[in-house]
């Protein structure tokens, strides 16, 4: 009878989870681009070669840790969609609050703003896709403003497009830094804008 | 008698002037960065000392070489806003043009770019100004549209900062430049945003 093999194997997920754990501690305690992976090895206990197996750049590590700050602000978005307001409300209390959301991250989070810049040069497929995802939450608001007689809009895709440009000040995370740093993030300002942005839509009444 | 003192005296302006060629000269070839005041001095034949006496600082130099630059995209938009055209037509006129204007300076002069970027750090107030007064032209054109009843807007001055806002992306030079990067500077995407701008304005008809 052969004798039985008792070897400690750590589960590959949780192997993950820890150096995404680590990794982040670092990138929020001492900044993204001063970690190193040998850091964040020696910290998790293994060889970088290791931890190479796992994710094949540092780069890799941050696009799954900026997937979840971005998978925070959909979620943001898809709770205000989700809700009965008249889509000229919801479309108002999404932009107003995914603003301020970023501009919360960044001021009181400038480890966050490292990253996420960081992940807009490096892993551009995933701001993409949540940029893209975004937009999509705008389209189907758009739809439910047309057919409630709220919006006239003849392409609410296009219109979802035209709204995410113009709101790019309040949203892009320079761009919010630039207009934090030069005194042009107002109250007012942001108001304006949507007010702008909601007769683009053609609101009626 | 006293006898007559003979000085060559070589008039300031024309020293100034002489400092902001080489200086412009240097910018443009081996890039603002690179280049130093002592590179500037030595070209003109002076000593740093003395470009000092005439611009505090290199950022001074190239506060005024930039702001010959956006003289120029002044030029454009006044010479589209003193046209007989009708306002709409106007306003998509100029925004096209200031579009395409920046677009040919950052990717056909790359050196162009680096001086606006640190203009944009180092001498914001220069920039600001030219972004006022911009936006003024945006304001005479909707006044224009208000007064021939192809805009309904109350406040032409708000809406000339949504405008800007809205057309933010096409005309800020990391916006052009990360849109370029990231393939979504498209002809499409530049109409699209005129006419969302100009159903923003409540253009009848």
């Amino acid at each position: 009878m052969m004798k039985q093999i008792t070897r400690t194997r750590t589960d590959p997920e949780e192997t993950r989870s820890r150096i995404l754990e680590v990794a982040e501690n670092f990138f929020r305690s001492i900044g993204y681009q001063k970690t190193s992976v040998a850091d964040i090895a020696a910290e998790v206990g293994m060889s970088p070669a290791n931890v190479y197996r796992f994710f094949p750049s540092k780069g890799a590590i941050n696009e799954c840790i900026c997937g979840r700050i971005v998978e925070e602000v959909a979620a943001i978005a898809f709770s205000i969609a989700r809700t009965n307001a008249p889509a000229p409300e919801k479309l108002s209390r999404l932009l107003t609050s995914i603003h301020e959301h970023n501009k919360a991250t960044l001021i009181k989070e400038k480890r966050t703003h490292e990253m996420v810049a960081a992940a807009m040069q490096e892993n551009w497929s995933i701001i993409k896709a949540h940029i893209e995802r975004m937009t999509t939450i705008l389209e189907g608001i758009i739809r439910e403003g047309v057919e409630a007689g709220d919006f006239d809009v003849d392409d609410p895709a296009e219109a979802s497009r035209s709204v995410k440009r113009a709101f790019m000040t309040f949203m892009h995370p320079q761009m919010i830094e630039h207009c934090i740093l030069h005194g042009e993030d107002t109250e007012e300002g942001l108001r304006e804008q949507i007010r702008f942005i909601l007769k683009g839509l053609g609101k009626t009444g």
